[in-house]
């Protein structure tokens, strides 16, 4: 499965895809090739029947965001062209259908941070650290602060974007940016066990489940309930929810059919 | 007072009326009686001149949400009916001029953790837990994450939302979900003493003051402002306003009219 | 600097503009005349070439907010013009394009507490408090609410705002009201040490990068990522980036230029 990419290991074990950035001399660098094959496994990984997508990373860096020798040579359409497909990324982990975690054991720069950030879940080792380093003063974090503003709050948003020094795990859990922060022995495992909680039951339930949370996050509350009774009053007559309801209150576990 | 209720039990002391919900033996689960008449409840109490609303339950559960056998035997117009009632009943929370807090004793699930997110307030016993268990796979809970993903950070959100499983009460606590957790036998201190903090003053500034919380909260901070500033240039030349700065600036207690 | 204004002092000292609140036996109340002055001093310091902005306070008190004296004494039209005032003191902490930074050493309340939200940074010393007074019962703080509700939670927004009680430093930074709490005798420190952190490297970029960070701050997130692709793509372009990714590059620190 991993032989098309050249940046990149994918692999499937049962319902879960694992793409593992596999540049560590580059520091994961998010290059124009390495974001191309990150966008066609992702999208591949979406259109399995997977439950759940990990993102992690070999090497000591998780990723340090974009690839300056690859920045530097593009005038300004050529870096719009690289930022555009960087956001495609970032908006496709959260519309593939599967829960996408991070698995994050080192540190996460810039639109590697952004990575983190657009992911619905993440798990991190002590040893991990976030940044967005563009606020040391060159080229300013502009877009991975769209997430990361969306996550955490914006007195602890305007520090990590301006200072553009690293916050480590824990402090990441406490502002809200990543789930949870274990030794680096149990990194594998505190994925493996947040991923399986979020991916049981009915496939179909939680692709809609998760697709209209991000739909409704942002809007209006108005707006966000119109849309999300209108998706749960349908919701209530698919096979998922009536398979739920039909076994709790028969007092059986169910059996997912979708 | 109570009478006119099949499910719930609803008291006024001074100036505080308590609606508690009372089916036990239904873990007090939104039917749509039992919306109904919280609807009902919470519509007459924002008519009486009371300064705030506590909004309980008896049993071992606050309240488990939907009757799965309520929900099971409807179709898709039906549900939408159930939905947009359940919706009343949360906005209504937000729209009557009392100050409304949860006193959340026991596990709060579904739409009735919504029913705790939507409440100004909450103070919960430890012994209390809050979940969003479509995330364990039937019938996602997607109105339900409206209010809590306004409440708390987008990847816990997305942990409660996908996982289903239950954060107890000082997690809710840190993550921003309810106000304050305290053992047991303190529960109805600590709701007595932050409503009492909450309600003090003139009703009417008190009242204005929510609605416009409410409806500046999620707009953009400019029209949000713009908002506030009319809505607070209005709100000196009433009496709440005047008798307020007029005692500050006689070195006096204030005596409130309205 | 300073002769030209009545309620303030301002120095600079390298890189730093300082704008002192100093009317201590008012409480740095924000009349009218305060609030022109504290306009004018923020307007001329952005336009200065300084990187950053400190606003500090004498004696006891942080800001007690509008001065009531001044507020009882106007009618409707007189108040609306005072908030207008007010608000745009507010805005342009954000529009300035100076990093700006509250150094609270006392209790910073209603309109002061505002101020505070409306930094970029916040570090407080342990013995400053915060709060939103008018939520005792006369004059609602509608406009101090706005920029705090988009720094904290909205339950604690909703007991910060109804109840009207002060919350001390460390509750403020659990929070996200403000960025650090510190003994009084090491505010100074603190201060600089994020101040220095937050402004270092290009101060073209950085100016872009806090206007940006504003703009995209409360839009939904696709809003958001459009204008922020546009502003990254063309600041690529600018010295600061170019130096910022040469530097790198050349494993050599950077120089910068604008």
């Amino acid at each position: 499965m991993t032989e098309e990419y050249r940046h990149l290991l994918v692999k499937r074990e049962g319902d879960t895809v694992t793409i593992t950035m596999n540049r560590p001399d580059r520091r994961n660098a998010l290059s124009a090739d390495h974001l191309t094959e990150l966008l066609a496994a992702f999208r591949a990984a979406g259109d399995t029947d997977a439950t759940g997508i990990v993102l992690a990373a070999a090497g000591p860096v998780f990723s340090a965001g974009h690839d300056f020798a690859d920045v530097a040579a593009r005038d300004l359409l050529g870096v719009r062209e690289l930022l555009t497909l960087c956001q495609e990324v970032m908006t496709t982990l959260e519309s593939v259908p599967q829960v996408v975690i991070a698995r994050v054991h080192g540190l996460a720069t810039a639109a590697g941070c952004q990575l983190v950030a657009s992911c619905d879940l993440a798990v991190a080792a002590d040893t991990a650290g976030f940044a967005l380093p563009g606020g040391k003063g060159g080229w300013f974090c502009h877009t991975p602060a769209v997430p990361v503003a969306r996550s955490i709050g914006r007195k602890r948003l305007m520090e990590m974007a301006l200072t553009g020094d690293v916050i480590d795990a824990r402090t990441a859990v406490d502002w809200g940016l990543i789930n949870y922060a274990v030794p680096a022995a149990d990194l594998d495992t505190a994925v493996a066990d947040l991923l399986a909680r979020a991916t049981r039951g009915s496939r179909a339930s939680k692709a809609l489940g998760k697709r209209t949370l991000y739909a409704q996050l942002d809007r209006p509350e108005a707006d966000a309930y119109t849309l999300a009774r209108e998706v749960m009053a349908a919701a209530a007559q698919l096979p998922g929810a009536r398979e739920g309801m039909a076994a709790f209150l028969d007092k059986r576990p169910p059996t997912w059919t979708d």
